[in-house]
């Protein structure tokens, strides 16, 4: 089984109107998006965010779920915080993972882009690799309105979007339930 | 297609002792289950609580994100909330839906229940039934340390617990992750 890391940028990331934003660090995506990563596997969490003030946060929260009262209350949590690591951009991202050239970078984008994307299930095939020589997979997911179009632009695999099997002409889920869906899509059991 | 109803429960739901307690709202859980159901095409999305000031704050959300001014922002938002009812109960959903014959309960646990559990794979079958006479789901999410034993008891049928295709022996998603995960399995394009 290839090595698996997700990230969830926040910095370049879209606003509404499509300008390129920092986005703030939400509490439950620090820790839905952990558990979600240990139940299936993944071996880091990447915070990406460019303010060190923000990356404090996560220390802060990851301290108080290890260390702290609420570790002392709910000792599952900290089994999946221990996945979490902050960058402070996508390229500190691919240094801690040994290198860009040396991982395949993935992303998932609701909107269409230039890229033809691949089906969830494709990735999954990908994933499952039994060649211990392949590279290691980082998935990146966006905050806001969705990762930037450089980033899309420079990742060696698009994974399609989400859909239902009725098409609901809705597609806004939440940053934690695509990451949670595509994750059981990539590693559910079948 | 059957009719697909969601609903959380936060009475009666266990905490970690096992004790039968009930559990606060939580902000994220209305917008993110609301945003998954209308992705996947649910009819309603009920939060169940015995408190009325917990209900209220359920309208004041969607009320905010109606007719405030994050609906005038994020007007795609409104159109997920618009799923959401309250109860007080679970027996006020049965009447909601039409009573309690009319409907077929399902829950989903993630630990282990007496009842022989269905796997999700067989849970889709039963769900896409062309049958107009089947009745509608009424599909229940617990908070909490999960839904209390009778509820479990009084279901019509229990799907199996959310697993990774290599078990990493930890099974602790967020409900806002089950409910994602398990609406996909059961209604996601294959």
């Amino acid at each position: 089984m290839r090595r698996l890391a997700i990230a969830l940028v926040h910095w370049p990331v879209l606003d509404q109107q499509g300008a390129t934003v920092t986005s703030a660090i939400t509490n439950l995506d620090v820790h839905d998006l952990a558990r979600s990563a240990r139940t299936y596997g993944c071996s880091d969490y990447f915070l990406v965010h460019p303010v060190s003030a923000q990356r404090e946060l996560v220390a802060r929260i990851c301290d108080h779920w290890r260390d702290g009262s609420s570790g002392k209350r709910i000792p599952d949590r900290k089994v999946a915080l221990a996945l979490i690591r902050t960058a402070t951009s996508l390229e500190d991202v691919f240094v801690q993972l040994g290198g860009r050239e040396n991982i395949e970078v993935w992303v998932t984008a609701a909107r269409s882009v230039g890229a033809a994307p691949i089906e969830a299930h494709e990735a999954r095939v990908r994933l499952d690799g039994q060649d211990a020589g392949e590279k290691p997979v980082l998935l990146l997911f966006g905050t806001g309105w969705g990762l930037a179009r450089e980033v899309l632009d420079g990742a060696d695999a698009v994974i399609a979007p989400i859909r239902a099997s009725e098409a609901s002409g809705y597609n806004h889920l939440s940053v934690r339930a695509a990451c949670a869906i595509l994750l059981d899509r990539l590693r559910g059991a079948r």
